[in-house]
């Protein structure tokens, strides 16, 4: 069936769950805006949105249950960056209305997976025709400790640079399949005092020099170290984007008890010292585009 | 300018505002998340996102400023259907790389007039491009006193209905400068319990019956009291949409008091009861469509 044959209120009904269960849920889909608990006092809001298109970020014939969990999974990233806890999301889906149901419950189940796994609620959603590609924009919001919030700014000089996983060749699948790093995020600033954290959405070559300049600081990195998918050159780990891996700044004296404590910890998960913060910079090379143009972002 | 000549980084930089005065925001735009004061204890938390779609909620040749003002304008309403107050809103644009940055930048400032106009903070953008048209997806958050919040369901049996302003003809050019009815919709909620509200986005025909279904109830409207914008009929005060108009369900005990103390308080808009909430149906005719279609959705 295409959409056009079924009303957007029967579109939703059929698409969003059922919430009364959830205590913290006053009013879910289906009221003009969600009605949530807001967090308990001490605790920060934080927001996000971000969106996927058609043709930028997912092929046409990719597999749509992929499709939906990046489109959840990405703005989940970020709180990752921010040691925050997600609770509710909030999904608008553009849509050709040539397009079949059965293709959007199949985005949908994605996103349900990605909300299952990392228990968030979604707690409504907005439809949309369109004459062009079909998007999927995804707002989350939730909440962070005052004192566990972690930023870009809050490097020092001298800190050590870590990331997690293994950097480059998301493309060539992993990106509609990655696992955002809430647990470990959440661990990290359990046990120890992160500077400064960002999640590497755009590829290391721009998001630490963002960390950096946020920081207000140059850095240096030790390029033979990166960690890197198989077959990927050191060029590729830096430039091709879409790990959503973290990297994050944390004092040298923590460096030893920090590895020790991880490799028990995520024995599976590769975490690795890629170099440090300074006062200059101390690359020269071409690698690190430092920008990202309109034309090349995916 | 054309976008792919201004990198993401860039382009945002020079359109999100700065923050550093307004003392609930802890990190705007330029991070991971944004990161802002939780409501106060007491308080409910209201999630909305709405988009507008090129060749959809606008044409191509529309003004860029007032694109961005129905941006933010339409989730805002939905705030005033709920009696809430909103306060941080995240903008994602997807757009054609071909696109004038000029028109980009018309556009958020329609946006920021909206928000400056409702006392929102824009905390928040995103940007991808696109292959098709161009989306302004806008998301907002604030809160709502526990006391004070108004749903769709909640209206009684003998509810007197009322809708502020005129209906009919939105498409003519008010669609794209509506005023969300925010302030009335708080000034009421300070002195009159409302049982039941919605905002009229897809038209009296069908945003009636969603609310009298969310109470449980049928109802009864009093077709020639419609109040009516210049030169409409009643079915097209009944069917055009994007009216923006609030509608209300109240007892009809507080009917007199708050037709007396709505006209001293707002002697320029006006306040009309157009029916009841009823245990049955007493609307018989098809001018009453009950659900828009994916196709005919504005």
């Amino acid at each position: 069936m295409k959409l056009h044959a079924l009303g957007e209120d029967r579109l939703l009904a059929q698409l969003l769950p059922k919430f009364a269960a959830r205590k913290n849920i006053i009013a879910g889909a289906g009221d003009d805006c969600a009605v949530v608990a807001a967090p308990a006092g001490g605790n920060l809001l934080l927001l996000k949105t971000d969106c996927v298109v058609e043709g930028v970020h997912f092929e046409t014939g990719a597999d749509a249950v992929a499709i939906g969990w990046k489109a959840l999974a990405r703005p989940l990233s970020d709180f990752a960056a921010m040691a925050g806890v997600p609770q509710f999301a909030l999904v608008t889906m553009i849509l050709p209305s040539v397009r079949e149901v059965a293709w959007v419950k199949k985005v949908y189940r994605g996103l349900q997976k990605a909300a299952d796994k990392f228990d968030v609620a979604i707690v409504g959603g907005e439809t949309s025709s369109t004459f062009g590609p079909a998007v999927v924009s995804v707002s989350v919001t939730g909440f962070v400790e005052k004192k566990r919030r972690v930023l870009r700014a809050g490097g020092k000089s001298g800190d050590e640079l870590f990331v997690t996983g293994c950097l480059g060749g998301s493309r060539r699948g992993r990106h509609l399949q990655f696992v955002p790093r809430i647990e470990e995020a959440r661990w990290l600033t359990r046990h120890f005092p992160v500077h400064a954290m960002i999640d590497l959405s755009d590829g290391l070559g721009v998001d630490l020099p963002r960390l950096a300049r946020a920081s207000k600081l140059g850095f240096e990195v030790d390029e033979d170290a990166l960690p890197r998918t198989r077959s990927c050159t050191i060029e590729q780990a830096i430039n091709h984007g879409e790990d959503y891996e973290l990297l994050f700044a944390i004092s040298s004296a923590r460096s030893a008890t920090l590895q020790r404590k991880w490799r028990k910890r995520y024995p599976r998960l590769p975490l690795t010292r890629i170099g440090r913060l300074h006062r200059k910079f101390k690359i020269q090379n071409t690698k690190w585009s430092g920008y990202v143009h309109f034309t090349e972002r995916r």
